[in-house]
């Protein structure tokens, strides 16, 4: 939740809870002095909790939305996310990911594999996911992206990934998911925006390249950063040797910024982001 | 301020606060769900609040302390902390610690620097601070120690800080600063304890070498960390290598801890420390 | 190879390479100066080399072996390595090894994994690999180590990557493939020997976890250390948080060490190892 | 020295060394494959070398300069170069310098820092070295440039280290030491060029803060990096938290910079840099 800062915020908050029978299990916040903004990370358990869970987001709005002109949302951690994740052609974010997945690491599930190319389907099969793809051109990219909301809606999919998808997505597309896209760039943004960014890096000369795991809006690269990571370099590595010290980064980088985002951990404005631990 | 982990703990403890008056500025809390136990640092605007400030700490006691076996310390932040440093031949955690309180870094006094031999009286000149040697062995230890001590006390020391202190304090001394004597060690603890842990890394074959910035107990290296940093090292480091590229740790690693002593962000507690952001 | 340090060495070398056809595409040299050994890794293509691959061990071992004290390998880029993995019950080590390999990123065969348990049969199915169970015991150990012996021979194995294998190879089977058993252990080496080292560091209360990859010898986590690196932590963390930020250190750490081994850029001598880049 | 890349150059130039009854101490080499660039840094003990030193750079220009189109650099390392430092307001970096000059970390020699404000003549004082205030502002910089390039001859300066100086320098300044300017510059480049690049990453909400030395050349911030170096932040610092986090950075990447830059292990090329370790 977030709203303008004010005194007495946190002891309203957590009293409302203690009071209707909840045991706060997690707390976080963080009050951004500049613009004058509170935010909150609360969890707490809903067992002997007096307000059913069907009444909880109406309460909360009349007793302290509007007073404290709070914007909240509220999930039930039992409740299991349905994540997409779209690829190309590489496979290590992919494996990292379902890696992970298979391991029980993480409370998500992942209904489907969508793809702009069909070279990834073995990998699907490893994992028994269904894949599907469509082949995006200049030509039919309204239709195809239609068929892919179409696609998403049926699977009821909840956030998507994009695992090294080398596909621009429309502006419809993105205004479907606001702030619910993750997308992995390898460079360390702002630097290095676009394609190719080993090669501008390797051009440039720097020491370190780096990977970066962002929300999708309209501007390319430009959204709210997750997580970012970087690894040294040195003279002695070639194009080829970025690209392959850029696939680890790449895979733990998006990692964790998906982990972040299905513990509901992840709160964007602003285009920034707070990101609670 | 920590205590047994119960329900409603914040919200008691911040009601306390605004309801008298007191503007929250930073809150951050832990709970240790493994031991129980919550631990908390907050800090509040004195200008309203409606409590004298002298007797805070009374009614702090008698309102909360007993009732939730609440152990606190209240500091009021315009009470300037003053620290000593020791040092023995080394000069380069010294100068990063007096270029910082030079240049006003930290809201702190260090009205004497304690050696055990003469060398660096020099740097203590170019920065105006009287420097004491004690020039301490086997025989005379005792004796030394209790000047020291009384050296301390006549300075009104708050804590003291060993810049690479090449000797080891007896039991009675760190008696008298319990959680109040930060040490650096040249090594990632509890790695390569004792002397000479450049050598033993060498040794080993380690890829990293560490530095550890702990609060000094009765146990040689063995009090609670602070903070750690590493640096990557090759098979070509020689042991002067070693020490060369330690000195850049070993001098940040100290720095960083020292900071969060002075804006008493370090709650040690049963070996450990909480390190509040 | 390796030798004493003596004047010209290179030189010699290089001239013996140059006049005979060959063309340089890597060198790298280390002196240790310490102990007065010299270290060289040099790559040749043999296209137009003059001396018949079949002889070229003889001609330079005659020529410069004994002259030199020079211990020396040969190896022919194009000769796949066989590795066979090693797993109990975890999977994130085995899952990343096996999504390099089948992405191509490494020149190795991995004809068979083994384990003591039954677990990740699946994972080895996913990918089509023979999957041997030898369900060792306090009793049975000699005689499943050699039937696991048996099998290596019998799949021409040239090296093992222990990926979190939890279980002690007996002095028999290390001797049987000296500085050829890559191991991963999760802690930053020397510190947190032996089991349970997650457990450990947050006993401790370090502030930073590690892995560590070596070669496997007799002393128990005591072999050469190929890799290691290591991720920060804070209070906050629990066991359960070190294990999982530790699981994403162990298989990168591990994967960088077998990738150097795959290229035969480890040297290990003096319980230490040499890593060119 | 560097040249293109042809077979036996190494052999040919070590063989040189030792035919001479040199001592190699010191030997790396790199070859740039893209650009087919070979690079290679050499140390040898001139003790018993049978050329004179005034005539070797002779010789070595007829026997190998033209024949290999070799460009190379003599340097003797008994000669110590003599280093400006260039300041303006902060003195973090400026102390780091000094503390590692005073404890014989480098050789070099400090005859004089110069500055376009008088703030940090303290320190210059303390460490008793000439301080030169040049209060350049956009009507006088030619004349004030040109009386600095006069000192920096009179002082017989070899190499020029702006340390966090807040002045850009003319094209005729830059021209007159090139690859002899070394700066810092506060955000890992090419990311944040300019005024102010903390504010920009702070607005950007990135995760990590980086600095950057490099060469200075006409064009701002974009000359040859030296090294890199990051730290991570999180959605909690204000831009005075990176500030401070960014000055240990700054600190420590400069001097890494200057140090590599003194032992002459830096080869700039094609606005990039060959480090050698």
């Amino acid at each position: 939740m977030h709203c303008p800062d004010q005194p007495g915020i946190i002891a309203v908050i957590t009293e409302f809870i203690n009071a209707n029978g909840g045991n706060i299990v997690y707390l976080d916040q963080y009050v951004d002095k500049f613009n004058g903004i509170f935010y909150m990370r609360v969890e707490w358990d809903l067992e002997n909790f007096i307000i059913p869970r069907e009444k909880l987001s109406e309460y909360f709005q009349i007793l302290y939305g509007q007073r404290y002109q709070l914007t909240y949302k509220l999930s039930f951690s039992n409740k299991r996310q349905r994540m997409a994740i779209f690829v190309s052609k590489m496979s290590h974010c992919l494996y990292d990911i379902l890696a992970r997945y298979i391991a029980g690491e993480w409370a998500v599930d992942i209904p489907v594999i969508v793809s702009n190319h069909p070279d990834l389907q073995i990998v699907a099969e490893q994992f028994n996911i269904p894949f599907e793809v469509f082949p995006i051109n200049r030509d039919n990219k309204a239709e195809m992206e239609a068929r892919e909301l179409e696609l998403l809606e049926r699977y009821e999919i909840d956030f998507i990934v994009l695992a090294r998808y080398m596909q621009i997505l429309s502006d419809e597309m993105i205004k479907r998911y606001p702030h619910h896209i993750i997308n992995i760039h390898h460079s360390f943004l702002p630097a290095f925006v676009g394609a190719k960014p080993y090669h501008a890096a390797y051009e440039r000369g720097v020491k370190l390249i780096g990977a970066t795991s962002h929300y999708v809006t309209a501007d390319l690269d430009a959204g709210p950063i997750i997580e970012q990571d970087i690894v040294r370099i040195t003279h002695k590595d070639t194009i080829d040797d970025l690209i392959k010290k850029g696939r680890d980064l790449e895979k733990i980088v998006l990692s964790r910024a998906v982990e972040k985002h299905i513990q509901r951990k992840v709160l964007a404005y602003n285009n920034k982001t707070v990101v609670f631990s």
